[in-house]
């Protein structure tokens, strides 16, 4: 490292190094310009060219630039077993570029590799104040998901995202949380046992170094790598306002599969999820197998179509089941009766009754016909 | 009455009458020949004719023939306080006319102008086997779409149907009950109340005759009547195999509005409800108002757009909100730290500053800067 900044820091060497230094003088997604520069000139020329001043809007870099450590950041990379991944990595999670915007760089955290976890990937996503329905809910869809062969990407926030990583770990699935702050930091810092797991089995990431406090801003950034890494977001429950909506919208702006789970009318943290059913197309999931559908590909993961309990008598046909729905169940009715009552003809009728007896739904009693004793409820009655 | 019938009975005579007689020869939608019969001849003639042996399939209609006294029904109908509706009359619901097999007539009960009541109407249906989740929302949803001027339409069944009526009674709104048995005959029988009811101040249907007995046929046969006379079928709650969805296929089936309403994915109840949605284009609809602009009319019966909580801050602009959320509660931040944290160049910075200053959302302390201490939960933090 011989070129230093004004500053008499020294310049980063290679794409990676000098990456690392972007995410480090720039804010995620506000560094349109910085990214025109490293499309032009490469990461490392752009960088120096900053450094010295000779780009535009370098001025405003300059403070950040003033305390750029590039030395410490190998230091801290190594003291917490992250690594950094740029594009054009084999590990570089392909969807990110669809972003006009893209992360300059992953810190990331965990064995999985990221690029094979998120090319079958869902996230799951959805209220920090969710309920325990959403949490249940988020839990079993993750892991049936992960049981699926998809890898569950959320936030590790409260609620929502904490239910459906958990949900992916219960089953050794694999599972990546994004983060708005540095991969060393927990946040929420309550989650720090569940963000460590996370990191030892499968992946933790940020596109922000270390030691960055996840601001707002950063959040709303860190959503639109959770909405594009993966194929498909599913919301599981959000209010009218809620910030997994804006990983929703970026799962729609970048043409990703938007799935929401329903939930009651009465609880205002379904309310969101109604809303994108209702009026953005969003695709309304029930379980994992629909969800897989929802997400997956074509033809690898159909749903199997739901159904109800059988019913005695499923399959006849109309004249069928009209006779056995006439016939009484314990005193017998007399042909001329079920006749009155079916309208068919004598001969239709003697011949409906002759089927449904050779299938056990009607018996003879005496002179007449009633319903099969082993024939219980299911038949007969309203509709 | 001259003519008689060959078992000695007086025929029919005009339209009403005629129609009356064919309701108690025939079965609910298996009387396409009859109706083809009606078409050609109209129904006192038909009638006449196939009394008299001479017309296609006569024969099996001589045991219902055998035991038809129209007498009897003209006294029936003055005790129980009822009238005969037929296609052509200002009272009969055009909706009807859609169907392929219409009912011959309606047997009435209640004050409410069937035709005009149905102009306005949806159905609300759904499972028998209800949850108190499905019941309070089908009348609290029956109840609000009366005070918008709808007629709700239902089956008095348990359940969502009863709810439905219930909900529209509390505000004294307007409700049809159709029947899958006679008019005079509630059933279910604990429903005798409720059906009552209905008949004093709503419109109690069928177009099975007084002393009819509902049975499967007749139910499903009257679920097209409540799908067809209104302008949408909303289903609250059905399992995967539930009746009230034939009301929903007869909807469909017959281009009217089909909606939903979305429940926990836990709940069985729901499950037909969100499968109607996913698979069968049924829009998800989750208050009054919502379910008037699915059925209603355009431009009349717009539902408000749902909106969150304000939140301070809503309507500032990128850098404005990132400057907003980068400023501490407590220890003021110097213009230099905030440079650094937003990435902003010194004069917006300032400029942003100043900004949010006059809207009360920043305040000097200081050499710095912090949150304006009117301000509290619901700006920064995560998203």
């Amino acid at each position: 490292m011989n070129a230093v900044t004004r500053a008499g820091l020294p310049l980063p060497r290679g794409e990676r190094e000098a990456r690392m230094a972007w995410s480090r003088i720039t804010e995620p997604e506000r560094s349109q310009a910085a990214v025109a520069l490293i499309d032009e000139y490469g990461a490392e020329e752009a960088f120096a060219r900053v450094a010295a001043g000779r780009a535009e809007g370098a001025d405003r870099l300059q403070p950040r630039l003033a305390v750029l450590d590039l030395e410490r950041d190998l230091h801290v990379l190594e003291r917490i077993g992250a690594r950094v991944l740029i594009p054009g990595d084999d590990e570089w999670p392909s969807g990110l570029d669809d972003l006009a915007v893209p992360p300059h760089c992953l810190w990331v955290r965990g064995p999985l590799h990221a690029g094979e976890a998120c090319q079958r990937s869902v996230a799951v996503v959805g209220a920090r104040s969710a309920t325990s329905y959403g949490e249940t809910t988020a839990s079993d869809l993750a892991a049936g998901l992960c049981d699926r062969g998809f890898t569950v990407v959320s936030g590790a926030a409260f609620g929502i995202d904490a239910a459906a990583h958990r949900g992916a770990l219960a089953v050794d699935g694999s599972t990546i949380a994004v983060l708005a702050g540095g991969v060393e930091r927990p946040y929420p810092v309550a989650h720090r046992q569940l963000i460590d797991r996370i990191a030892e089995v499968g992946l933790v990431v940020s596109e922000v170094p270390p030691g960055s406090a996840p601001t707002k801003h950063r959040f709303l950034s860190r959503n639109r790598i959770i909405a594009t890494a993966t194929q498909g977001t599913l919301v599981v429950e959000a209010g009218l306002r809620s910030g997994s909506l804006s990983t929703a919208n970026r799962a729609l702006q970048h043409h990703r599969v938007l799935a929401a789970v329903p939930g009651p009318v009465t609880s205002m943290v379904s309310a969101g999820c109604h809303e994108y059913i209702r009026d953005r197309g969003a695709i309304l999931v029930t379980d994992a197998a629909e969800a897989a559908e929802a997400v997956g590909q074509l033809g690898r993961d159909l749903a199997p179509a739901k159904r109800g309990p059988e019913k005695a008598g499923d399959d006849l046909d109309a004249a069928e089941a009209m006779v056995l729905a006439a016939l009484p169940v314990r005193r017998p009715a007399s042909v001329a009766t079920l006749v009155l009552q079916t309208t068919l003809g004598d001969r239709e009728l003697v011949a409906c009754l002759g089927r449904l007896e050779v299938r056990r739904l009607a018996q003879r009693d005496g002179q007449g016909w009633r319903k099969a004793t082993a024939l219980r409820a299911g038949v007969g009655g309203g509709a």
